[in-house]
Formats: C-alpha cells, structure tokens, sequence
C-alpha cells in the first residue's frame, strides 16, 4: 500500500489515531499505533493499537465487548496522524464514559462531566 | 489550574492537542502543547501550539489569518490528549484544504481526496 510509506512513525515506532464516531463525530479517544497495527486495521476493519504502558498490540473490545467497526480512515497533510471513523459498540472510555474525553474544562479553571456513563 | 497537574506531558514536555470543528465536529488537525500553551490557550481563547520541526510557540493564522477561536477544552481519561473545539476561520491545513486529514484509504489501498480545498 502505497500511503504506508508516506506515514511517519515516531521515535518508538508509532502513529497517534484519533477515533471518532462515525455517526455523531464526536471524538471518542485517542490511539496509537504500529506500522504492523495501519495495516492490520485496514485488514481486520477494526483499529489495532499498540499499549505504550503495556508494550502490546491492542483491540479495543476484545475483553470489553465494547468493539470499534471501522467506517473510514483518513490520514493528515504531514502524514504523521490518522482518524478513524468508527461505529463503537458500548463505551469507548475504560470509564464507561461514551467518550474518553468527559472533562470540559472552562476559562476559569472550572470543570464539567460532559459525557454520559453507560452500563456495564 | 488544578487539571493542569493531572495532564501528562511526554518527554519533551508535550501533551496531543485534537483540534475540531465546533460546528460540524470535523476534526481538522492534531497538534502539540507545552504546558505553558495549555495555559496560554485557556487565558487567550486560541490554541497555542508548539511545532516540534521549528522548536517555536505558534498560533494558528498568525500569519495566514486562518484564526482559531476557543468554543470547548476538553481532556482525556488519562490526561494525555485533548480535544479543543474551535471556530475556523478559512482553511485548518497549510494546503489549503478545511482539514489537515483530506486523504481517505480505502482497505485495498486506494485513496480518495475527501476535503474541499478552498480559496486563499
């Protein structure tokens, strides 16, 4: 695949992939991945992380059942950054937060719980 | 700043910074924060962005006119991304394009331009 050489991986190897919902675009985390993870993820239509903590390739879902199916994949001016559309099954936040992203923080330094946090 | 000690920064002193469309929910390009950017951001309503290829503060549309203004901050479960909701004024990419992520990837490696490029 031609646009895997245009990617850039940084220092240890890896790409940040925003993922967002393909229906509401909200955004629901953020990702990285492998040279190995890109191309597995346009095989198996799911994104396949690497665990910078725990040093692993990882699919979201796959103890959760909170899977990803990916919708579309896009890739930025610089290559050096993806987003991956997908339809998200549950929680995408180990929270149960629908999103990763629950904490609006205001000008004053105030914060608000933005998100829903779904059942189990 | 109390959420500013639950953010982590990388080890160059940088935290993702996801940059969206307020409106529409696009996303239209991933930077980078210093934790003095994350500050100034809240304080001036703009993102405040740190380019790792030129070592320099910078604001988008400084120079372009292309401006960014704050409607939403936003951090992560992990505190080490953000999303920021903003009101673009022109183009979010240097090429033109309304967002940075303008090449889709099809998973048998074809691509398609996806973003509308528009006038300067």
């Amino acid at each position: 695949m031609g646009f895997l050489d245009e990617l850039k991986f940084d220092g240890k190897g890896l790409i940040p992939a925003i993922i967002q919902d393909y229906r509401t675009g909200k955004v629901l985390m953020l990702g990285y991945m492998k040279r190995e993870g890109v191309e597995e993820t346009l095989r198996i239509n799911r994104p396949v992380f690497w665990s910078r903590s725990r040093q692993t390739r990882w699919v979201k879902g796959e103890t959760s059942g909170h899977t990803q199916e990916m919708k579309e994949f896009l890739y930025d001016c610089d290559g050096d950054a993806l987003v991956i559309k997908v339809e998200q099954k549950g929680p995408a936040c180990h929270t149960n937060y629908r999103s990763c992203f629950y904490r609006r923080v205001f000008p004053d330094g105030s914060e608000e719980i933005v998100e829903e946090k779904l059942e189990d």
